[in-house]
């Protein structure tokens, strides 16, 4: 039987390369990208190409504007935090968290699977680098996979049990993107700037983090920055 | 302090009677309310009704296409099962469950809750007529929450514990409506039916449900119908 994994897929390194794990896998992919009315839009078109790239049989983008709950830098015109040293990135839940972002990601990816019969979910969590984000621990992960089993049709008749799979928990961005260099991804296809400008901004959470990965990692990032501070 | 409440509303009997329950106990509502492609849009106005009613503080519409995941009769054209009996819709979870509905709703809940700063977010949940609906159990519920507070800023950190409130969880329609009766909650401004014609269709499970309720309430349901098959 044909094997089916739900990807949740930004567009950025991180579910792009969970995407790849899950092909290398042998999953026919079911990809779901979000337009949440984020600042990085770009990361729409990302998405798109990485499913392509990665010969997703289904990809479907779900639409809603979060900046109708508020509570986020990412989705509101709060300032974005940045040049920030991995110390003070550390030190709190930034702003842009969203809340219970992944919560509803989630939820909309296990709608999914249980339509398209996939018992696999994949998503790019990692607690390594993941930037405070409480909704990015396994501790979490493993209760959401617990709730999904009750609250579902396909979980509760025992038809199917949901995986929550997560397979860059424990990486750090460096063994993250040496993995994806590993299986063929192409992270020019991938989008992680959270200003959304024509280039990536090189200054923001998000561009720091992927560029420490990179170097980390001994590869070069084939984006291209507008500008990219001394670390 | 402030007790604040998000209330999930969707305009019907049980969601309306749990937000009445939160107001009298003293809760400040904020309502939420989802437009997610279902058939039976007009429990759209009767949310706004209900909702000003109760008169909470704030009520907001989520928008977001459910038909996108396929999957259920409500949200697609799939033919609406009508007239069935009690043994009937017992029988089997119906084709009107959406998959993971309940846990799509209480996650955009509780990204509402943190936001505005709610510990307490109501549902009209219950599990005795459920029409099968497994994300209407306690036990799916209780590992929501467990999972809300994992997964949240406000409950990782500790400043809130987010509790999932069912107050209608155990009890029968008949005992929902004569609670919400004696709260003073006008039955008038809601809606039940699935059809979403003008007047309710008094033959499609939830319709058949609610007059059954009204009946052994021994109460008149102000709304008009149709048809009221002989039951």
């Amino acid at each position: 039987m044909e094997l089916r994994a739900v990807c949740l897929l930004s567009g950025g390194v991180d579910s792009s390369t969970a995407a790849a794990v899950a092909r290398d896998r042998g999953y026919v992919l079911y990809a779901i990208t979000f337009d949440y009315g984020q600042r990085h839009r770009r990361e729409l078109e990302a998405a798109r190409a990485v499913a392509r790239a990665l010969g997703a049989k289904q990809h479907i983008v779900m639409s809603f504007d979060m900046r109708a709950l508020g509570g986020s830098s990412l989705t509101s015109d709060m300032e974005l935090p940045l040049n920030r040293s991995e110390e003070e990135r550390a030190a709190e839940i930034p702003s842009t968290y969203v809340p219970a972002r992944n919560t509803i990601f989630l939820s909309f990816a296990l709608a999914y699977a249980e339509t398209v019969g996939a018992e696999a979910i994949f998503i790019g969590a990692n607690q390594v680098d993941y930037s405070g984000y409480p909704d990015c621990r396994e501790e979490y992960l493993k209760a959401f996979e617990h709730m999904a089993n009750l609250g579902t049709k396909a979980g509760a008749t025992g038809r199917v049990r949901f995986r929550i799979e997560a397979p860059l928990l424990h990486l750090s961005k460096a063994e993250i993107i040496r993995l994806g260099i590993d299986l063929g991804l192409d992270y020019g296809l991938t989008w992680s700037c959270y200003a959304g400008g024509p280039k990536a901004c090189g200054r923001c959470d998000s561009c720091l983090i992927r560029l420490e990965g990179f170097r980390k990692a001994g590869a070069a990032d084939p984006l291209e920055y507008e500008s990219i501070e001394s670390m």
